[in-house]
């Protein structure tokens, strides 16, 4: 038995202010569903995954809202960790096939944060942190930019190390048409862009969004092309920075992937194109070393070389990543499920990787206190 | 290979202001493992039930939060399905260990309500509700008096049938001494006490309570005297009471319970114990009828000839139930479990029902939208 990606359906992200909760979720969920060949009646567990909703308009139990909708029965749970909601969601209903107590399972993931004011959303987000640095005033970026430093003083990351992973993630946001930001930018616009939490400015810093993505996984003798999850793993680390041991690598992420690895029976070599976390920019250079793509302290410069742009040895964030193509916190770990699985089908169009025949997508909560790491095969 | 409860921990249900969220989950946690004779370092994974974290004090991320107490690195997993959390994260728990990927889990149901005002909690509560309801400013216990009077108006339930059901769960919550309430009361002091939603007065309603419940599931060949759970079941409803078909029952808990008999190879009159979903009396007695322990419309009537008081045929909520024990949102799933496992176990003292072998939880997410039944045998 294998658990393939037999359906993928994703609204566009971005600031969507004429579509509610409930039109994202039925927008993403029924065309999966439809892609997939299946009836919704056919459905044996919905997953899924939110971070914000509780917070910022009071309303829980989505899973049922999303029954609801369907028009079905079946189980549904409601799944969050932070910004790593889908991909633990992903994770879940991975298990859930693995019990056989389900063949076919819709994990979807919606969020809806620009109805919201800036500060009540960021006031939101620090939900995913401890509750010390929440007093402490802690913000997002603020976390970041401690790793961030941290990493420039210890590893020599330059300043343009981190725009370069701005600039190349709008570039691949400018061939995808779901994305957020389609619009290219220089190194020199990210340098000059207003100060967020030094070092990192606003062009370090992905957007909030509105927006839904929704797969379907089912248990199949034959995978007739889609690809199949040949791993999934989830680990997890303090929630606070300042109980870990190091601020330069992201331990939950780590153990995810050798995890995940492992269970692919593969190497980071053999991955042909990934998703990772970058929340900030900082952020993707540390995911390129704890996957295992370039040695500790060089994820800077890799990214820098050209590596992991469309064309390079290991294309990174195809998608955009969250910096360009958006990130409706629920919905990303989803959305970058689709991004391989279009890339491994070949239906990735302009941002195609060629011959991709691994995939790995990677999802962070918080400041790395949660990771979720997936490999696809075809 | 079984699945079994082979550790549980709670902590007392009231008014707990002198404790955090985190001591109550390290609280709880900590008696579990110390019961199920594993070291922290043998969790697999975590899967932490809470509602209401977010919306009161905008904390989330939970399940990552309990890893950093327990100082491991296991996946995490929050889970949230309005009342229903713990009912729902113990079942993905054990879908967890059937997927094989996991030997032991750890569940926890973790709630603080008292720290805030009412108002605050009920209007947190209506996140369980679907979004009409909560813009026409219907309560929960509105939701389940439109419920109890369709039930008195078609079936001649009465209000003193209603009554009966706190009476008889304040008896039994004289005898937890983890109960919120252990003050025996009166058909007459139900029937005097405030109105909240005609016909449901003060005493029909479960409390706002603070408190943690954990269990230990494990993986096991031979369960040396521990529960074994035997089915594992979720259902869901629309979730506004407007689009059902019918009011008089919870159609989610009978696709549940028929799901879990057929799992368990039982019927109805198996069940030697029970704890249900009493966060109104009219929920115990619709419950009663939707599980098949009576006819439908025969629930009122059930209760109030004492066949469901301890001594009974089918002695019902021996912990208290919602109503005495208290309700302490994320927490009631697991305590549900706790309870019938001590109850096999013959550790159930003062409130023990003798030679019971099989028990069933049974508990439910808002008006009724999801409903998770588990059976457990010895």
């Amino acid at each position: 038995m294998k658990v393939a990606v037999i359906g993928t359906g994703i609204t566009k992200f971005g600031e969507l202010w004429d579509k509610s909760f409930y039109d994202l979720a039925e927008e993403a969920a029924s065309h999966a569903i439809l892609e997939s060949k299946i009836e919704p009646g056919q459905i044996d567990a919905v997953f899924c995954a939110n971070m914000l909703s509780g917070n910022l308009t009071g309303q829980n139990h989505l899973g049922a809202q999303v029954t609801s909708i369907l028009k079905i029965h079946c189980p549904a749970y409601t799944i969050e960790a932070a910004c790593a909601s889908g991909g633990v969601a992903t994770n879940l209903a991975y298990l859930s096939i693995l019990s056989g107590k389900a063949k076919n399972v819709l994990v979807i993931g919606v969020e809806k944060m620009t109805d919201f004011t800036n500060a009540e959303v960021a006031s939101g987000l620090m939900g995913a942190a401890s509750e010390d640095e929440r007093q402490a005033g802690l913000t997002f970026p603020g976390l970041y930019a401690l790793m961030a430093n941290a990493h420039m003083q210890k590893f020599k990351t330059t300043r343009r190390d981190l725009a370069n992973v701005a600039v190349k993630n709008h570039y691949h946001g400018s061939l995808n048409e779901n994305a957020q930001f389609q619009n290219r930018i220089t190194i020199e616009k990210v340098l000059e862009s207003p100060p967020v939490a030094t070092p990192l400015t606003l062009f370090d810093c992905s957007p909030m969004s509105d927006g839904a993505a929704a797969i379907i996984l089912s248990a199949v003798e034959n995978t007739n092309n889609s690809p199949q999850i040949t791993a999934s793993a989830v680990a997890t680390d303090t929630v606070g920075l300042a109980k870990r041991k190091s601020i330069t690598e992201i331990l939950a992420t780590k153990i995810a992937a050798q995890n995940a690895y492992k269970q692919a029976g593969i190497t980071p070599a053999d991955i042909n194109v990934a998703e990772v976390h970058d929340c900030f920019t900082i952020a993707e250079i540390i995911a390129m070393e704890d996957l295992g793509f370039c040695p500790k302290g060089r994820g800077g410069k890799y990214i820098s070389n050209g590596s992991t742009k469309l064309g390079g040895s290991k294309p990174i964030n195809t998608s955009g990543g969250l910096k360009a193509c958006g990130h409706p916190v629920g919905a990303t770990g989803i959305k970058q499920i689709i991004e391989i699985t279009k890339q491994l089908k070949g239906e990735a169009e302009k941002r195609q990787v060629k011959s991709a025949k691994i995939g790995l997508a990677h999802n962070i909560g918080g400041s790395g206190a949660t990771a979720a790491v997936h490999i696809l095969q075809i």
